[in-house]
């Protein structure tokens, strides 16, 4: 049963309403819960150690076992953090772990998701220390996993069990949905989900897998890019053929396919393709003039990259390019196989791997309709007779957009703002999160508020998790769920 | 020291000059080889399967064992054949096996060039019978290597020992030159041949490692394209990114390398770097018209290639296309790893491999000028700031043109015409033999005279090699060296 909360208000310029007077229940309550956490800093440390121990990776069926292991262990840890109806879901891939706490009637309803699954280390040379043998170095805990987001998870679940342990009881109801496939998509979320009435029931849905702006800065995400990928396979019929004996005679799959990618965009880096832009929503004067004032600059950004020199949409900065602007990015294109080149050949197929990033409004199943036409047309103009192209849509995930003015996001920017000290900024991420979005279709208002930084690396070799953002995190979550509980129509 | 043999005529219309009245030396010798070969066709065959069970592969340093025990087994035949001066000849990657009959004062020296290494067989599952468990079936060996090059190599060698055992002598002097490096490029075979001088002393050389057009229709091949390989290393600055958080904000090497790609022909098929035709020297009317009555036709070459369209310069034939005119080939392109696209990046690099086939005055180094310059434009042009790319040149093979009018080829022909019982055709070959080029720059008179048929499956799995045209091709080259010695001016 959805709860009534005050209705969204628009996008405001980044500020929130004042802190309401707090009765004595929103006060006494938190600070208890504030304290046992403290308490238990030296625990809370060693489980996340535990925890990072297990190599999840969900990309790699060599680990199924292990990621079943870390389910284990993550349903243990919210059973004895006070939760129940703990269970490990199976799925037709790696299990959802779930818990719920849902003795507070009259109170919203919060779905906390999370993801106990990791990526692939990588080559083990470019760590300093093992990936699966978390150490602390420097204030933070180095490991895969560490910051995403297996700290973010245990933030949470440390903060629920300080309110149970303190007070006896949790602000507002409580259902995790803790995902095994993020990094690999959650090709089975979306159907877990529709199946799983808990979490259909959620008032709002707290998320801790995105980054902080930077250390001090907490943040709330109030967008993610949806995303396409498309397959291209371009054939010639028949085989590789020896290049001296047919070289000049017969067309070849690869200069078809460069072909085809050099018309994707223009010379001023705007997508090609008819329609890509006509359907998206774009951003306020009032978000973009926040932006300019929070948000990464194009220096930044250049510097984050390693790149010298920028690209892309003219008219925009860097930072509205990645997050507020839809992109088209050809993760890679193969033919033959470079490595075969000594066998000079004339490749039979050449393969271009394409991933688009959407933004509000755009329906990854109309971009794709938008895509293939334009391919049909370029196919006609580019592609010589005697090469047949192909196109496979993979994911497909829709854009969210998170009204700033929500409620939810007010109590989430006060609590963070006493945990870290400093208000929050907004921000949109130029990512996917595809757990995210399938709440998001399901009407669950979103909160993206993450403990990490940009420079914990996640996805790369040495990640690592800041102990004090992990402190930070545990103390915004329990004061996230009281203020939850002040939304309440009733206050 | 070079003997004097008349000199070379222009290009006739592919008919050769009649036999000459035959001393008895000329018919009463070769008549005796042949059948002294006749005699000895059962342990003709059993050496090419012992000389096939090598894996001789020179591309796979793991071979490089075998490579050399094959060269071994070759020496020693060469010594059981009669031949002197037989060595096993080290160099910076495998050896040269070579051997010397030069009793013949007066007549001419003929070099016959093969190569003892084998194409890698490919994946195992393709063969009927493993590849390098020779097996006859059908009236043809199948193994790799039986029909390039072990084969035709054994058929000068059978040739010479039937000579030197029915008579004694060889009518002509011969050095041999058995290569082990061929189907890697031949990277030590010119500094090799620049320091053997019996090679360099060669009036002619013959080489058996070309197709014939056809069963029964014996082939002079009067041309082979040069070849000039290139890398193009296509970079930007630092790792690979994230396509979600830098999508549309910095260049992608991919794009750009496949802009660089989309231009190298225009849409007529043409080569579009200037001046790439400019220095070549056209086919000659009479030699374009002898093509059209014996070269494989547009639908037959399509046949060969498996593929249901054709490409390439307006004007020109497919046979044209792929041997008479210049093309160039993109191999391979190769950007992240299309197996890689799951982790959603904008690759830091795309590498690109480019394979030139060049005809007559082409100069490989002239070209990689011309191929330089145009780079350097057209990355102006397309390739974004914050990209770098660099070219490396691999492989140089000069292009190689034979004189159907050189009295060698005229008594090439009157061998394979008794051989084979009808005229040989001529030919271009659009494949490239970088020992061919290297004894052409050295000014060695060439005559190419193979006994694979098209349908050999050379380099694919497969392979095999005729026994009807081993015999034949033994019979033939019995009767080429019988041809030579009557070329020696007091005939």
């Amino acid at each position: 049963m959805r709860r009534t909360i005050p209705a969204t208000v628009p996008w405001t310029d980044g500020t929130f309403p004042p802190t309401p007077g707090r009765p004595d229940e929103f006060t006494a309550g938190p600070a208890r819960a504030l304290s046992y956490a403290q308490s238990r800093q030296q625990n809370t440390l060693t489980e996340l150690i535990q925890f990072a121990r297990f190599p999840s990776i969900s990309a790699d069926p060599g680990h199924a076992q292990d990621v079943a292991a870390c389910a284990r262990w993550l349903a243990a840890r919210l059973r004895s953090a006070g939760l129940y109806r703990v269970r490990v879901i199976p799925t037709r891939g790696h299990p959802v772990v779930t818990g719920e706490w849902r003795n507070a009637p009259g109170r919203p309803t919060l779905l906390v998701y999370g993801h106990y699954d990791v990526q692939p280390p990588g080559p083990a040379a470019q760590w300093t220390t093992p990936p699966f043998t978390p150490l602390l170095r420097d204030g933070s805990l180095y490991g895969r996993g560490t910051a995403d987001d297996k700290g973010p998870i245990l933030a949470h679940v440390t903060a629920m069990e300080s309110h149970l342990r303190a007070t006896g009881r949790l602000p507002v109801n409580v259902v995790c949905v803790f995902e095994g496939e993020e990094e690999i998509g959650g090709p089975h979320l979306a159907a877990f989900l529709a199946g799983f009435a808990p979490a259909r029931a959620a008032d709002v849905a707290v998320v801790s897998d995105t980054p902080m702006r930077r250390t001090g800065v907490p943040t709330l995400i109030t967008g993610l890019r949806g995303e396409l990928t498309a397959q291209l396979r371009v054939r010639r019929p028949g085989r590789d053929l020896h290049a001296g004996h047919f070289g000049g005679a017969v067309p070849n799959p690869v200069e078809a396919a460069c072909a085809i990618v050099a018309g994707l965009h223009d010379h001023t880096g705007r997508v090609t393709i008819p329609g890509f832009y006509d359907r998206m929503l774009p951003a306020t004067m009032g978000e973009r003039a926040h932006a300019r004032r929070v948000a990464p600059t194009d220096a930044e950004i250049l510097r984050a990259a390693g790149a010298p020199a920028s690209w892309g949409e003219r008219g925009f900065s860097l930072y509205e390019r990645a997050t507020m602007r839809p992109a088209l990015v050809v993760n890679g294109i193969g033919g033959s196989g470079v490595s075969q080149a000594a066998r000079a050949v004339i490749p039979a197929e050449a393969v271009v791997e394409l991933n688009l990033r959407l933004v509000p409004r755009q329906r990854p199943e109309e971009v794709a309709g938008l895509l293939r036409a334009w391919l049909a047309r370029t196919i006609a103009q580019v592609v010589p007779p005697g090469i047949r192209v192909t196109v496979t849509f993979g994911q497909r995930v829709p854009p969210v957009l998170i009204p700033a003015g929500h409620p939810a996001m007010a109590a989430a920017a006060r609590a963070l703002e006493s945990a870290f000290g400093a208000a929050p900024v907004l921000m949109r991420s130029g990512g996917s999160i595809s757990a995210v979005a399938s709440l998001n279709e399901l009407g669950i208002p979103l909160v993206l508020m993450g403990y990490s930084l940009p420079s914990d690396r996640i996805h790369a070799a040495n990640e690592r998790f800041s102990l004090a953002n992990f402190q930070a995190g545990i103390a915004a979550s329990i004061l996230f769920y009281t203020e939850m509980a002040r939304l309440d129509g009733d206050h």
